[in-house]
């Protein structure tokens, strides 16, 4: 630590990614992603003349994505902010409606990022604990006196509020701002979004990192009244104006507009997910039921970081949170058909091993 | 503005960027790019199979791109911060070591993303007018009680502080930090560097967008002590951990390792600088002597204001700031030499029209 930190920054606590030794090959199921590539159109996008076009800035604006992206999601480009990874995009909209001391709450638990910049920048964060069967239940949510963030569906977890209740919630707290993190929305098939042009004060955050296969790019997106939206542009431009360069913006724009192959990745995934579930619990493990591109598990012979451990022996990267609240649980990311058929071997001969 | 944005942030003043118009062809010579295109090994680097990549998450400690930069400098991964343009590194600086209400200098005439960063994020800045001449003289800030920032070379005058004045300034202010953000050095010849990691209270700033043609990958990188930067990496951590993209990082890497390439194309610029000086001193302009990739002069004959516009009736982008201190001036990037042989064309053209 140097002498010129700002002494509020003295006790915070930097957001912990998943690990990403490159020792060996892993088969990778900790970090959400996928080993599918992006659109073939983003091969095609980005092309030898897009890597010049380099040499210029990057329209500060990103008026041709966001018109993408407003185009796709029907909404208007005054409507959608787009930033480099839904972190950022997450920041910008702390940054711009948060301040020092600001009340926030989220559930017990849920995307860690949300702890780590609430308590880096000095927000009061209450969070509240969600129920044994890691469901969130919206009343206790209904009559508080401060903001709201909500990973839905829920990470580590897989469970999803309803949207009713969101807009339940939304609609009885005009004054109050709800944030709704929907990176693994794709995966369950509803959404808030409809709603975040319809209310003031609900914000939509979205990424490319999961259903479009794109975590390496980082691109994430917000939807929200065009009011919110300007503001989260004026932070930026006082910020980091070119926040998502020519090629992110070439690849994003490509992706987007590939409805067609964003479906087809989405089903294949689910139909892994469900698959991967049922021949878990044929095994013996409990599985709490997902929305996501992940299950969320554990079986009651061995522990869930013995079994995270043999798993990464074997080559194969799962995660396992150390939290008191979640650390009987694995978290392990639905990848292709050949990925869970290998991880589902590597299960059962560890299972058997155990019970040796 | 929405009912939700910060109080503090009500008065704020986004930074705004040149102006990108897109309407037709031009000739691109206002925001300080070229049209020379990145190394050859940028186009290799982004592979299909770099592509295929963007489905992982990339490393966010960014370990190889931050040794590549650390063997081109001669300094150590730990003294290396990486980031989303010089203006997130900037940013991340400011955001580290600075909190609403503490002290900042800057030169009155100077790079306006620092007074919009200061003004919106609540520091209490101090601006030192410069010389009539637009020097700056080091003894203004030899005695202050705050931390300083200067942009040197300068922008837009292209006027540099000596690196022993720099250093004698650093020397008796340890309990300072003095930023010094070096986006226009490599034209120069002269920097910071060295110093950077010899003096802990020195943050020297640099980008990939001038010298190097990358504006549009917008990539930056600070060099100071290994404290210094782990606490911007800790903020980092803290607000967008993935702060660049797998292809972004792949081409930064291939970029920095190219010094023969970067040489070539310095050499060319900074050759080209002083024929377009000399050949518009010819002409009968005013030309402050730049350490920078453009010039900022004027002539007797038409106000700066005029010429501007009567260029880009032409398709020529240039640019007038219609600050009080700056709009006598016109500022001139140095492009090509075919670029340099056109503009000069159409100013004979005009200043003979103005003539009649």
């Amino acid at each position: 630590m140097s002498i010129f930190l700002v002494d509020e920054y003295k006790e915070m606590e930097p957001y912990v990614p998943g690990e990403q030794p490159k020792d060996k090959l892993y088969i990778k199921l900790n970090a959400n992603e996928t080993s599918l590539p992006p659109s073939p159109k983003v091969f095609e996008a980005i092309s030898k003349s897009e890597i010049w076009n380099m040499s210029y800035y990057a329209d500060p604006h990103c008026h041709e994505f966001r018109k993408a992206v407003a185009s796709v999601y029907g909404v208007t480009e005054e409507e959608v902010f787009v930033g480099n990874g839904a972190d950022e995009v997450l920041s910008f909209v702390l940054m711009s409606f948060f301040r020092r001391g600001m009340k926030i709450y989220f559930p017990d638990i849920t995307y860690g990022f949300y702890r780590t910049y609430a308590k880096t920048y000095g927000l009061d964060m209450e969070e509240i604990p969600v129920k044994d069967d890691f469901s969130i239940d919206i009343n206790d949510y209904m009559d508080l006196e401060g903001d709201i963030i909500f990973a839905n569906p829920n990470n580590p977890t897989g469970r999803a509020i309803p949207i009713d209740d969101i807009e339940k919630l939304v609609k009885k707290n005009p004054e109050r701002m709800v944030i709704v993190d929907e990176a693994y929305a794709d995966y369950w098939g509803e959404t808030c979004l409809p709603l975040a042009t319809k209310y003031p004060n609900l914000v939509v955050v979205r990424t490319f990192s999961k259903s479009r296969n794109m975590a390496g790019t980082h691109i994430g997106f917000a939807i929200a009244s065009k009011e919110i939206i300007a503001d989260m542009n004026s932070i930026k431009f006082s910020f980091n104006p070119f926040n998502l360069n020519s090629v992110t913006m070439a690849a994003g724009i490509a992706a987007v507009k590939d409805t067609y192959y964003l479906d087809k990745c989405i089903n294949r995934i689910v139909t892994n997910r469900e698959q991967f579930k049922s021949d878990l619990e044929n095994l013996g493990f409990h599985v709490i039921p997902s929305k996501a591109n992940f299950v969320f598990c554990y079986h009651d012979t061995i522990s869930s970081s013995e079994l995270c451990e043999k798993l990464k022996e074997e080559g194969i990267l799962t995660r396992h949170f150390a939290d008191a609240k979640l650390d009987k649980y694995l978290r392990i990311t639905i990848g292709t058909e050949q990925e869970m058929a290998v991880v589902l071997i590597a299960i059962k001969e560890i299972l058997a091993e155990v019970k040796v």
